[in-house]
């Protein structure tokens, strides 16, 4: 049998700090702090294996692993000097749940176990303290009982309600130890009658029952879906803390606090954190009352804060990163209950990566990998607009609990969030939040609560989830059953209700009425670009590029790091409203000649287009992809047209005008819509295709109308000797859609490079420098990758359409099955966000590799979505790409993701270009 | 420089019968007679590579083969002891054509090169007949103009039909020689007009531009669809022959024919063919004059006879195969022309093989090797059915010139053909058919002519393509023109105008009236099935079963030596007008309770089909697939319920009763269809897809409604025990559609072993066999096999979808742009119907290997429409497949192309099944 059960405490441990796998963060947290001596109350952890075994042990504990943790009691009863029931000495533990990734909340925890009908006795004889024992025993009945029996707590809450009312008591505080009897009398009756058994009074059956909730505790729904949502493997399984309690709440010289040796939130180098004075430990993350902040510490217990802020500056340099510590005062001494690498924002995560360089304690290397690439998406989240703020009425300040700016509608409820998040951004507003709240504060865009710190379950998940949060906003009253919150304003009662507009500012805990304005970051300056420089000069020669449209994009593209553009849609530019009527003429026009006339309109239009993008990538290259989308979605739709024709005999002259404006375009008048309308629809049928994405549409246009192809190589070569004239640096690179192999990129590259020699020639600019590739999106261009490359100059891989064709799978149509395969775990992750690296990778893999064969210089990118995640940009790397292409907001992302890659230096060196 | 032009007659050739690559099948048989010492006029051969170098040398012969031409010129002149263009005694040679594989007519010839205004005087001197010389000239002229000038061949004829009524000619041969200076005149005035030059008077420079025309023909439409058609090559290029004259139309001692040593229609072993006397080579082959049977020859010169009996026999012997001939009789003398191995029928070819295994000529292998797997269709077409024959008017008999039975409805011109075709079947009747008609003969299903014999252009290429063809029916009266059909029948015109429906039986000749009943063919008897054995022992242990649904479809698969059943498509069943309305339910319901009641109705009827199928296929294994189209098949198209919707409040009491008939399955009622078909509407969109194709279908249906899987898993297995307890051998495969990899594979599999084990334990047949696998249809799965096959005890590559994914075409929309991509030869072949083994064979090939090598034992087979397509058979053969899959009537092709296969030994054992 393995050894599954660590002992700690009393200045040693039979684990340490890096046996996270095996004891989880907290139980290797606790074995450190308790081999350096640090004051924790002695106990054992039962590994994170014992959660696997359990469930397929059919949700039991093997009788060996069982022993294990008998003989690690009786070490710790021998330590304590206390025994687990005993009547006289009793030893009371808590019950703590501690998997290797930190998941807040989300799994059970129980407090004050080996309290029973006899022990409580013992508890208020040494106490001295009988309303402490009996609000100990009611608060252990409560846990266990939902926890482990699975009874609701609010059954508990109408007992202990009942009982203030009775008392005419206030708050809970006000009860007395005669009350809190007659309460937990009430509770054993709850629960006998609820499970048939009395509440078990023997304290080994309480602990084994404890330790098995919270293994079970491990697939509850609201811990499936968080480590769904932070990609955490459902088989590492939790481990279980035993752990003798302290006690916070034994009276005024007793508390419980939380903290950060640094700011979680911004990252500023200041001691941080809370604290409740009598109170037990789960008091101050519920939220429920309102801690005070840990700097009052000082004036409440000048000694124990100055052994609290040794032992925490000790710890962060013992690790080399925050920490994020809990802690309890029992009448006067301080015992440590966790620490552990804390969770921080993205602005934070930034700041305290630079800021520990400058001290010493960590290198570049180390600072550039401290830093999840998508924690970036926080810096680069627009802020609040300091004229709009002027403009909105100011509700409240509250606790800058998450950075950034939110702005949408109010919802009251996870599940309204969920569903009014369909349609709109909104905020959900809570008196303060709970774990089951999780699905509806992953689709808001931003949080405010009314209660709760800093370190409050809705400040915690916020910072996790990078959601701009606003907590403890006390002005606000919420009523979550009416759906509206008020708040006095100038002797005003201001009152919003569900689906108002609110804007938070999540850097400043300001909350406003109404819809701010918002403004771009700018990480072209401060800590960010020292960050930035660093992680690209471990990136080198890999590059980043953008995927844009238009020149505002590409302005916006190259501020955020942009070293040129990877795609540029030319089609975006068919659709704005001055063009598509060319467009459209050209798709209904019967030969040649008259499309080409349209194609002559669009030609200036798209040379503009082109110009702008040169310009503002001076130096750079800028991939432009021929059109790509089938003819149809520049039309009405089908089934519009066909209900509107169905219609027009029962027309009436308002409706017949409504008709006339909608397809005057195409000729109608009141007069002739009998023949305009079945023949746009006669066209429309013709084009009208089954699987669209598998359609006429890519190159598959330029093969059937090489006119378009034509028109717009030449308004790219136009553009580029217009642009050069100027003095600018042009680099353009022409690309094909939707090859399927060799064939299809030689008759229109045949095409494209006709017309720039033609253009180039009469401009005197032979010698300006472009080449023209393809995209890899479609599996037999992979397949047959190495006679593609002997056409084309450049790859660049279309992963979006790559994985719909490897997979079989239309993204458009993937959410009618999607929960059905997430909840089965079908793929690893979502395959439109996460590069497949199996499937579609094995495919990236096979076409780089037989491109470079046949041309060894060949020029290799990635253009789809996938270029802006970091696992999947980690993979181009790693299989030799050239560059990666994204959205402009997602490039830092991808820079960042590309240095961890290189200093990763897991690059298949042979692979990249020769 | 190579040898580039090759010399033959005299008892001597340069080349042989084996450089058909280089000679081209003419020239290679020209060669091989000269060598036997046949009497062959003799000439020259320009290579077939020469061709290739005129289109890539701008469209001209380089200088130096031309002198190489010269050159072999020489020798012939030396050896006719005549000169080109001497006017004393001039040398007049034909100009033809002849790639390595026959194209008959579709590229050019031209005759009586040499003449001019000289020249054939010299020849109207030698031959004491001026009819005669000038007749040849008018010929050449014609020719020449047509197919070297590129002028109309009707602007000629309006000048010869001139002179005939100005001559009151009625025949062509009523012309003097006088007649016919006239119309050299006028043929010479209109080559000036039109070229702007006289016609060329010098012989070598006719010469060489015939020959230039010739290699230009190559690429004329026509040949190019020809090969296409037919899958030749077009880089192979044509041989140009250039050959001394001998003349048939030198009067009534001459003569011109054509025969096959068998034949070609019935493969009965037979003198066959035709001659015209007094006539020149092309008047036989374009059908113009209705020639004499071959048996005649014998009466008109019995010595000429006797002669051309005993040269074909012995190069029947020679080539060991029907010889195809070609010979003139010039004064008495014969001549040979040509001979090659002979186009036949499919049912010729058969009886050929067998014939000549009998007759010790060749070996069963060779036999086998010797009958395009495609061919055996004719065999399998189905034939008129006698009692149905008897039932219509018998209009006439013509020549049976390839046989099987058509019915159709008439069009008269190749257009109108391939226009009607789009609909219905159709029968092309003409007076006779001209290369130029070859895109109308593809579409026809039968073709009558009213001329011409059985080796007119229609006969012959009617047997290439295994059309029905009935031949020169000179009873009927053909007005092309008016658009309409006469035959003169018991006293009585009957007129047949187009769209009527006509009945041809190609194996008698026999034309009926109206629409005739056919038969299927059996091919489980006679030679068919002596030939298909020999097939199947050299096939060995590659299977070959069919795809059907129903048990009449598994009867047919058997009749046709299907051994198994690779393919059930179970939806197929659910389509069925008593089974549709619980699918619907089944559908429509909310829940998975109603879904349960709604399939409890469709277990019995899928239990029933399969119960059929496993009867039929006793001791075979069956293929049965899991439910895949998406649902939304089995409603109401979107698109018309919005219609139907959007007229609803205009409608009137008929309407609306029209609605609820059409929608009362769904619960309309008058009073109820405005919320009946918004609620049916509702269903309808919640289900719509936009890639159908890429949508919620295969195992993604039975992961999300496992009861779906469940419910056609008790079907199986249910009527597998009920059958086995029949004594009947069940062996049934339950086949997992479109899964991506493994885990979908896993997630069905289970629920379809828990079904089987429970369903086999309750009937105590725990030990019955049956397999569980999957289709590989989708990249991903190709790619992760080694994966899928830890899973799946069998794989059955779905190459339709395959396809479709891996190139990225939707099939269904492939039309759109399916011309275009012909026309530039984008793909080798149609890649829905030629296994693209370039990209998706790649695909098949890896899974294989993958496959095999997780799981040595693994059985593999394709069920795709490939599975029946003869080269496709020959891959999977190669790849280590263990059988194919195709339709019914398909199955004996497969079973020939698998033993061909088997028998080029080309099979890689190591991937063959351990």
């Amino acid at each position: 049998m393995n050894k599954n059960v660590y002992l700690f405490g009393n200045g040693t441990a039979d684990g340490d700090g890096k046996m996270k796998d095996l004891l989880g963060g907290k139980g290797a947290g606790l074995a450190e702090m308790s081999r350096a001596k640090l004051p924790v109350p002695p106990g054992f952890t039962i590994a994170t294996e014992v959660c696997n075994l359990y469930f397929r042990n059919a949700n039991s504990v093997p009788e060996e692993i069982h022993q294990q943790m008998l003989e690690a009691l009786r070490t710790l009863e021998v330590r304590m000097g206390q025994r687990l029931g005993d009547v006289d000495n009793p030893l009371l533990v808590s019950v703590r749940s501690g998997a290797k990734f930190s998941m807040p909340g989300m799994m059970d925890t129980i407090l004050n176990l080996g309290l029973n009908d006899q022990t409580v006795r013992a508890l208020e004889e040494k106490s001295s303290n009988a309303r402490f024992a009996y609000d100990c025993y009611r608060r252990f009945i409560q846990m266990y009982g939902n926890v482990v029996l699975d009874i609701g707590k609010d059954e508990f809450e109408a007992i202990f309600d009942g009982q203030k009312k009775k008392a005419k008591a206030k708050l809970d505080t006000d009860l007395s130890a005669a009350d809190l009897q007659q309460v937990i009398a009430g509770y054993k009756k709850l629960v006998e009658k609820k499970t048939g058994n009395p509440f078990p009074q023997d304290a080994l059956e309480q602990l084994a029952g404890a330790r098995d909730a919270v293994f079970r505790s491990w697939n509850n729904p609201r811990a499936i879906h968080y480590r769904r949502m932070n990609q955490i493997p459902d088989n590492i399984g939790t481990a279980v803390n035993v752990q003798a309690m302290v006690f916070g709440n034994l009276g005024e010289t007793s508390a419980t606090g939380v903290g950060f040796t640094r700011n979680p939130a911004t990252g500023e180098k200041v001691f941080y954190g809370e604290f409740l004075p009598n109170a037990q430990g789960e008091d101050v993350v519920a939220g429920i009352r309102t801690p005070q902040p840990i700097s009052e510490l000082e004036n409440w217990n000048p000694e124990v804060y100055k052994q609290l802020r040794e032992i925490t500056s000790m710890l962060e340099k013992h690790y080399r990163d925050v920490q994020d510590f809990e802690f309890t005062v029992q009448d006067g001494k301080l015992y440590m209950l966790q620490t552990r690498n804390g969770k921080r924002t993205g602005p934070a995560a930034v700041r305290i990566a630079v800021d520990m360089v400058e001290e010493n304690l960590i290198s570049r290397q180390e600072a550039v990998l401290r830093v999840e690439p998508q924690q970036l998406d926080q810096l680069l989240h627009p802020v609040l607009d300091p004229a709009s703020k002027k403009s909105l009425r100011q509700l409240a300040i509250g606790l800058p609990a998450s950075p950034g700016a939110a702005v949408g509608v109010i919802a009251f409820t996870a599940d309204d969030a969920v569903e009014k998040a369909k349609t709109q951004p909104v905020v959900l507003v809570r008196k303060e939040t709970v774990p089951d709240d999780i699905h509806g504060m992953e689709k808001a865009k931003g949080i405010l609560t009314s209660r709760g710190g800093m370190t409050s379950h809705a400040a915690v998940v916020c910072r996790g989830m990078g959601t701009p949060c606003v907590a403890g906003a006390e002005a606000f009253h919420v009523d979550e059953h009416k759906r509206m919150v008020s708040v006095a304003k100038e002797g005003k009662q201001i009152v919003l209700k569900e689906g108002d507009w609110i804007s938070l500012d999540g850097s400043t805990g300001e909350v406003f009425e109404g819809r701010a304005e918002t403004r771009e970051a700018d990480p072209s300056s401060g800590i960010l670009a020292t960050f930035m420089g660093w992680a690209d000069e471990f990136r080198g020669s890999f590059g980043v590029r953008a995927n844009a449209d238009i020149p505002r994009d590409a302005q916006v593209a190259r501020k955020f790091g942009a070293e040129g553009i990877g795609l540029c849609r030319t089609e975006h530019m068919f659709f704005a409203e001055d063009r598509i009527p060319h467009m459209q003429a050209m798709i209904l026009a019967r030969d040649e000649k008259s499309r080409r006339k349209a194609l002559a309109k669009l030609l200036p239009m798209q040379r503009k287009d082109f110009a702008g993008l040169f310009m503002a990538m001076d130096g750079f290259p800028v991939v432009i992809r021929t059109l790509d989308p089938p003819l149809h979605e520049f039309l009405p739709k089908r089934e519009e047209l066909m209900v509107d024709l169905a219609v027009l005999p029962y027309a009436d002259i308002k409706k017949k005008r409504e008709l006339v404006a909608k397809y005057e375009r195409f000729g109608a008048e009141v007069k002739n819509l009998k023949t305009v309308l079945p023949d746009l629809l006669k066209r429309v049928e013709e084009l009208h295709e089954f699987n669209p994405m598998l359609g006429h549409r890519g190159c598959r246009l330029g093969i059937t109308y090489p006119e378009i192809t034509e028109m717009q190589a030449r308004a790219i070569f136009e553009a580029a000797v217009q642009v050069a004239q100027r003095g600018v640096k042009v680099i353009p690179e022409v690309m094909i859609p939707l090859i399927g192999g060799a064939k299809e990129l030689e008759n229109q590259k045949k095409i494209v490079v006709a017309v720039a020699e033609e253009v180039l020639q009469k401009a005197g600019m032979a010698d300006l420098k472009y080449m023209v590739g393809t995209m890899i999106e479609i599996p037999r261009a992979a397949i047959t990758a190495g006679g593609v490359a002997e056409q084309a100059e450049f790859f660049s891989f279309g992963t979006n359409d790559l994985t719909q064709t490897t997979l079989g799978i239309s993204r458009d149509d993937y959410n009618s099955f999607r929960k059905d395969y997430e909840e089965r775990k079908i793929w690893p992750n979502d395959p439109f966000a996460v590069l497949d690296q199996e499937g579609v990778g094995t495919l990236v893999k096979m076409a780089v590799e037989k491109g470079r064969k046949s041309r060894p210089d060949l020029e290799v990118g990635i253009c789809g979505e996938h270029g802006g995640e970091p696992d999947s940009v980690q993979f181009c790397y790693r299989v030799g790409m050239d560059y990666v292409s994204c959205s402009p907001y997602r490039v830092p992302i991808a820079r960042l993701a590309a240095a961890q890659a290189a200093i990763a230096g897991d690059k298949s060196e042979a692979m990249r270009t020769a």
